[in-house]
């Protein structure tokens, strides 16, 4: 039997009416992942997770799917909903009931005031162009999505995108991900980068964060998310090392003065990026992650091992089935920015990574430039 | 025929008053090194290279060399002298003409104003008491010791027992030094630390620096110093996991938390200690070359593989041939000053790894103490 209302605290009346509204569903946050590739559903996945067990979220994850008819003849999003798995991008791993994957970008999004972008960057633009008008005014979006491109009057963020297109508030994810590891729940990080609102990050980490999902936030949107485009050239310098055989020692030296020029780069960009945001996950983890394993350094290792004889086109087409690196193209927007601005001298490492991709250079390069390092004494 | 002095600038007149004090070896810096194992050979040969080249330093580098009787019957220094090669310690590789092997210590550091500290730390404490009262009052130290202990009272730095014993400046140098690498004259970094002197601090540098062997310096010698020792914690982490089998994710994830806590942990013990130092080779390019190579990694890795139940003391014994390793004392002592000032939830990582190492925890503790990370946000 309920106590009389007069006897209770104010508290307890105030807390009670909290649980009333976190348990009304309609009160609850509804989120949409836009995007089932690869790192798509394992979001998902960590999201539908979070989702059952956290009262303010609305349990169900809607996920937009590019639909896609399989060999089988049927339809990717059929398969997704009886088998909750993405048979295609994720097989073998189950994303919670509660994802429901929707063909209908419109219908996906609404009601959403949590909007998760995860697609390859080159949809990004037309993606913004449907939603107009169609999301919740107050909505708030996140950018999964990496590789972003470096236009000469600098970076076109994907977050400045959406926020353009859409009027709403963007944040990033980005970290040391590897979505298969991740989907197999190995021990992972991180980091969200918001812009101004903590409880908007905040409620950001709580969406993703598992035991084995560690998520850290950080108040600095470009410097996380421009982590996530820069490795790719670093990685290619860490492959180039790789190719011929260096050591350890060589490599964990390129290692760091790449980490050094994005930390650079991206502070001559925007004045508000952080030094400690190269701590986090998005930046020394993920130059490791990507410098040990990832497709830009293998195929810069092969690059290298042939003496660059053999183009970058050629080995990628062998070698990748289709997919082009990032690296090599994020290398020669950044190098443009570079000379159109006169930094070049500054940034001897990417330019040089740009230099022996193009062929100018010898890979040997890559440890050759050294006298051309800026002395800090 | 030399032009009348009148007719001179006073410019050139200066100018060529300091070349001859340059060019008179009297007014040279005399450099000694003290230490001849893998690591001090390395130091001389990179050493002599430079004081040929650099009026301000005297040609020859006198290096201390621990007497020993070689199977062949003959003293090592007077093999050393003879083929310019430390033929037990880093054979095959040419010192330099310049470089004097000399198994007097007091004799080779007579009026030496450069001593560069090169041996195993145990020997440290007995060196310097030797050379109390031996040395120039106004010579300067630097420390390439790496591996202090760190005491229930705060660690033990070399760097001060050389300053308090001998009652001279001690600089440090550390960085991702892996001896026969640098050896063969492949690309790599270093770190000085220095503490108040930048010119001081810049001759050091010149004194290393050369186009393969990149060297930076920062005013903060106990952050450079700490990086040194710490880092071996950390590399058991790394080798956990890759007993483990985790995969690339979760070690760059430990190694990020590891340089995390190893920033905090020296921050926390003097407060002098910079942010940025922990971007140098010293900090992040140490981590990375200890936690891909390295004993310590290696031995743990296989900890790991047996699942903890073979000792490290065994594995030791079978796989490094008599050596110790340091990451294990090191954690040890850590983890008693982390546990004596009640730090011990503040370094989860630090704390695990000690509690791995000594059985009190299995291998796969090294990723299940998530729950116990402090929240940043």
């Amino acid at each position: 039997m309920a106590p009389a209302l007069e006897a209770q605290e104010p508290e307890t009346v105030a807390h009670n009416n909290l649980l009333n509204i976190l348990n009304d569903a309609s009160h609850r946050s509804k989120v949409t992942v836009i995007g089932s590739g690869n790192w798509g559903s394992v979001a998902a996945k960590l999201i539908a997770s979070n989702t059952l067990r956290l009262n303010f979220f609305h349990d169900e994850v809607r996920m937009w799917v590019y639909e896609e008819t399989l060999p089988s003849g049927e339809k990717l999003t059929d398969v997704i909903n009886r088998t909750n798995e993405n048979v295609k991008y994720l097989p073998g791993i189950k994303l919670g009931k509660n994802v429901v994957a929707d063909p209908d970008l419109e219908n996906a999004v609404k009601d959403s005031s949590m909007l998760v972008f995860v697609t390859p960057h080159q949809f990004m633009e037309g993606i913004c162009k449907r939603l107009v008008g169609k999301i919740r005014a107050d909505a708030e979006a996140i950018s999964l999505v990496k590789g972003m491109e470096v236009k000469m009057e600098g970076p076109c963020m994907i977050s400045s995108l959406i926020s353009e297109q859409l009027g709403i508030n963007c944040s990033v994810l980005m970290g040391a991900n590897i979505a298969n590891e991740i989907a197999v729940e190995k021990f992972s990080e991180a980091t969200v980068g918001y812009r101004h609102n903590r409880e908007v990050a905040e409620r950001w980490v709580q969406l993703f964060y598992t035991p084995y999902f560690i998520v850290t936030a950080v108040q600095d949107v470009e410097g996380v998310e421009l982590c996530g485009t820069l490795k790719n050239v670093v990685a290619l310098a860490a492959g180039f090392v790789d190719g011929l055989q260096m050591g350890n020692n060589t490599k964990a030296a390129i290692m760091r003065l790449g980490l050094r020029e994005m930390k650079a780069f991206s502070k001559l960009l925007f004045t508000s990026v952080k030094d400690s945001t190269f701590f986090e996950s998005c930046g020394v983890a993920d130059i490791i992650t990507t410098c040990l394993g990832g497709r830009n350094r293998k195929v810069a290792e092969a690059y290298a091992k042939f003496g660059g004889k053999r183009s970058f086109d050629e080995l990628e087409a062998e070698m990748l089935q289709g997919q082009k690196l990032q690296g090599v193209s994020t290398a020669r927007e950044v190098y443009e920015v570079l000379s159109h601005r006169g930094w070049l001298e500054l940034f001897p490492l990417f330019s040089t990574v740009h230099e022996i991709s193009t062929g100018l250079l010898p890979p040997s390069a890559i440890v050759e430039y050294s006298e051309k390092l800026p002395r800090s004494l």
